[in-house]
């Protein structure tokens, strides 16, 4: 059965995308830790970060570090952490999270938005990929 | 002043060391989340992650890839996560984690370890790294 990521990058399940290419797709963790906080999947379906190919991963890590940058400049914060962690989906992701403290980056509280500040955070995070 | 990271390379200050290369350094994390919580780093000092120029952000994920499998081989877990948050020391490092459980993941719950098992543990990841 498809992972719940792939239905997310076939359409079948919506999202706010922020970035796609031929490998890799990025849009916005539906329960974020913070304003901003997106997930970067391969389009490949592999459970762990650590059984990916070499190619694989390397390309998933550009393609974080060109969303985590278009994240910094959109959005007001310290800085972009990232994490992998994947016990609940079997599929890698690589959360980017906006970090103004360390809270933000320990999963425990979760930040409630509306459908239009999803979509005001996408586009601001999209106008900045390069 | 060099931060705490780069005694830690000089040796000024004491660790458990996994793995090192001209541009990279992989310690155990002194206050561990788990039983082989491992930190990678650049050898050269930048704080945040997204400031990496591309060559050194690129090695350092290749490294802890390479430190990642070792973990995975060597102890007992479900799988290695990665973290990078930086809010504490202002030099670049990624929290490569064996995890068993959430928890494992969050920061929130630390394990005490001896000398000794600190030892057997930065052993055990050492002899597996290709």
């Amino acid at each position: 059965m498809p992972s719940i990521f792939t239905k997310i990058i076939k359409g079948e399940i919506p999202c706010y995308k922020v970035a796609e290419n031929d490998d890799f797709f990025a849009f916005l963790d539906i329960n974020p830790n913070a304003k901003g906080h997106t997930l970067c999947i391969p389009k490949k379906e592999v459970d762990k970060l650590m059984d990916l190919d070499e190619a694989t991963y390397m390309g998933l890590m550009a393609f974080s570090r060109k969303v985590g940058k278009a994240i910094e400049q959109a959005l007001d914060c310290k800085r972009v952490g990232m994490t992998v962690i994947g016990l609940e989906v079997p599929h890698v992701h690589v959360h980017l999270i906006p970090l103004n403290n360390m809270q933000d980056a320990t999963f425990q509280k979760k930040v409630s938005l509306t459908k239009e500040e999803f979509e005001n955070i996408a586009n601001a995070i999209r106008s900045k990929i390069e």
